[in-house]
C-alpha cells in the first residue's frame, strides 16, 4: 500500500510499504478515506525540530472504514465508518475518567502516526475510535471535512477553550490563526464568549475567523499588537487560547490575561520557559496539553457537526491526493492553504 | 509609637517611630490589637532574599480598631473592629470583580506592610477592610486568633484550593506544613475533598493537619516521599496545593498531579522555573498568586469563623508581645511555633 514518508527537511515522498496487520488484540486496521496535514507536521518539515525520523509517516488524522479488528475489539466491526483520533485513550483510567484522554495513563503509546497512508494500524481501538453513523458516501464532501477535524484540530481548539474555562460573556483572545486557532474560535463561541479576538495578518484567515465567530481581529505583531489586543480586551482577556506553541507566543499570552484569567495552551510547546514569578503576581493560570479528542467527540462535537451547528471543515482550504503529499505540505508551509485535505480513497 | 523593624539578617528590633497619619483621602489609620509573623517574613530574616530594606516593617497581617479615616471612606468609621487584609483591592476593577483582588489592577500599592506595630496606615481602605461585628472584647482569644488568620493565611490557603478547583470527592495533596498549608487543608475540606494528604515531618504539625481534616500524612521527602504520595493518591492527586514557593516544591507538585489536575500555588515563588514541556504532556494546570483576601472573607470565611465551622486560629501556637518580636521570629525560624501570635494592645 502507499504511505507518505518524511524523507528529509522539505521533502515528503510516497513509498510502497507493507499493509498494516493486527499485531495486538486491541488493534484495528482502518482503510483511510480522508487524511490531512497538521500544523505540527510542519515543524520537522521546516527543520525546526529534529524529532522526526527518516521514513516516518507523521500523519495523525484520518477518517475511514474499519477493515479488521483484533479479538479484544467489541465496539466497532469491519465496515464501520470511524473517526481516528490522534489520541488513544483507554476510557477507564483516572485521566480518561476525568476527561483527559489525551494524557491516558494506561497506554504509553497513545498517539497516532502513519495516517497519511492508504491503511493504518490503530492501536487501542476499543474506546478511542469514534463511530460515525452510516457510510462515507452518505455524507457531502463538506461534512467529511467536518468529520475529519474531529480527529484533532476541532477537539484541540475545544480543549484550549475548556481548560481556559471560557464562560458565557467572556472576552477571549486567540493566538494562532492556523486550523487549531480557527477551531478554538468555534469552541469559544460554543461556550458563549461575547468578544472573540483573532490575531491574523492574512485576509483569508481573518475572513474564516470572522465566519467562525471572531468579533474583532488584531493583525499587528509585537508591542503594537499587544497594545491593540489590550485595548480591544479592555486591559486583558478573560481567557487566552494559545494555539501556536512557541515561547514568543506564550510570553505574549502572559501579557494578555487580566488577573486571574487562564491561558489554555494546545500548541505543542517548543522551548517555552515560564518563570514562576511571571505568572504569580497577576494570578495567571495555565493549563492544556494533548486534547481529549474521544471525550469531546462523543460528548459534544460529533453531534454539533452532524446537526450542522458548527462547520470546522472549512479550515480545509485546499484538496490534494495522497500522491501529491509534497504539495500538500508546501501549500501549508507557504500559508497558501490553512489546512491541506488529502483524498486517500473513494467515499464508498 | 512602637514598630518592629528589620535590622539585619536574623535581627528584628523595636523602634519608636512617628504615628501614621491620613495621607490620602482613602486611607484609614488602625490601632492594632493583634498582629503576627508570616512565613514570608522569614525569607529576609533568614537572608534568603535581600528584598527587605533596613528599618522596614514586614508585617502585613492585623486586626484592630479604626482610629481615623480619610474623607473618601464611608464603609467604616472610628471605633469599628476590622480585619486588615494584606491585599488592598478596589472592589471594582475587572480583577476584583472576577474575584482576584490580590491582583487588583487599579491600586499598584496594594500590599500591606508595617503591621507589626501599634498603629498602621491602611491604604485604599474603602473596600478592602473587613468589618467584624462588635468589639474585640466581645470575643475569646481563640476567636481573635481565627479572625487574624483572615488577614492572610486562611484566605491564602483558600485561594490555593479555589484556583486548583478542588471539588467534592477529590484527592488533594498539600505541600507545606506551615500556617498556609494548614489552612489549605481546612479549605480543601470546606470544598468537600474526600482524601487530603498532608506532608509534615513534625508531630505537632501532623496533629494539627489531622485536626483540620487531613486524612493521611506522608512524612518522607524526595524520591521516597514522592513514591509514597503517588501511592497514597492512587497515582496522582486531583489537586496539589503548593504552599511553599521553592522550585523544589513546585517540581515535586508537577510529579504529583494526575493528568488534567491543577496545581494551586500560593507560596511566593523563589526561582521557580517551569518548562513548557513538563506541564504539557500530562495536561497539568497551574494557577495561583496573591490571595483574594477581602473577597473570601466577605463571601465565606468570616461567616465560617464566626459560626465556629472552622478554627484556623489554631495555627497560632505561641504568643508574644510586640516587644518580644525577635523571639516571635526565632520561634518560627526554629519551627518551635507554627505561627507566632503577637498581642499588640488590649482587646477593649
Amino acid at each position: 500500500m502507499k504511505s507518505a514518508v518524511f524523507e528529509s527537511v522539505r521533502n515528503m515522498a510516497i513509498e510502497e510499504v507493507p499493509m498494516p496487520q493486527i499485531e495486538k488484540d486491541d488493534d484495528a486496521v482502518i482503510k483511510v478515506v480522508r487524511s490531512c496535514v497538521c500544523g505540527s507536521d510542519l515543524w520537522p518539515f521546516r527543520g525546526i525540530d529534529n524529532k522526526q525520523n527518516h521514513s516516518q509517516n507523521p500523519g495523525h488524522e484520518a477518517i475511514g472504514i474499519v477493515e479488521k479488528v483484533g479479538p479484544a475489539i467489541t465496539t466497532v466491526k469491519p465496515g464501520d465508518f470511524v473517526i481516528c483520533p490522534f489520541t488513544h485513550g483507554c476510557g477507564q483510567c483516572r485521566a480518561c475518567r476525568a476527561g483527559f484522554d489525551g494524557s491516558c495513563t494506561r497506554f504509553a503509546d497513545h498517539f497516532s502516526d502513519g495516517n497519511q497512508a492508504e491503511y493504518i494500524r490503530f492501536q487501542h481501538a476499543q474506546w478511542a475510535l469514534v463511530k460515525v453513523p452510516g457510510r462515507p458516501s452518505d455524507y457531502s464532501e463538506g461534512m467529511l471535512k467536518n468529520l475529519l477535524t474531529l480527529a484533532d484540530v476541532m477537539a484541540t481548539g475545544y480543549h484550549a477553550a475548556r481548560v481556559a474555562h471560557v464562560r458565557a460573556g467572556d472576552t477571549v483572545i486567540v493566538l494562532g490563526d492556523g486550523a487549531v486557532g480557527q477551531c478554538a474560535i468555534i469552541a469559544a463561541r460554543m461556550m458563549g464568549a461575547k468578544k472573540i479576538i483573532s490575531t491574523s495578518r492574512h485576509a483569508d484567515r481573518q475572513a474564516l475567523a470572522a465566519q467562525f465567530g471572531a468579533t474583532d481581529n488584531v493583525a499587528e505583531r509585537d508591542e503594537e499588537g499587544i497594545a491593540k489586543l489590550l485595548d480591544a480586551s479592555d486591559g486583558g482577556a478573560d481567557a487566552v487560547l494559545e494555539c501556536v506553541g512557541t515561547d514568543q507566543s506564550f510570553q505574549e499570552a502572559l501579557r494578555l490575561v487580566r488577573p486571574g484569567a487562564m491561558i489554555g495552551r494546545v500548541g505543542v510547546p517548543h522551548d517555552q520557559k515560564i518563570s514562576g514569578e511571571s505568572t504569580f503576581f497577576v494570578n495567571a493560570g495555565l493549563a492544556g496539553g494533548p486534547a481529549s479528542v474521544t471525550t469531546y467527540d462523543k460528548a459534544v462535537l460529533l453531534d454539533a457537526v452532524l446537526k450542522g451547528e458548527i462547520e470546522p471543515g472549512k479550515v480545509f482550504t485546499t484538496t490534494f491526493t495522497l500522491d501529491d503529499i509534497q504539495n500538500a505540505y508546501e501549500a501549508m508551509d507557504r500559508r497558501e492553504a490553512i489546512k491541506s485535505y488529502i483524498v486517500v480513497s473513494d467515499a464508498e
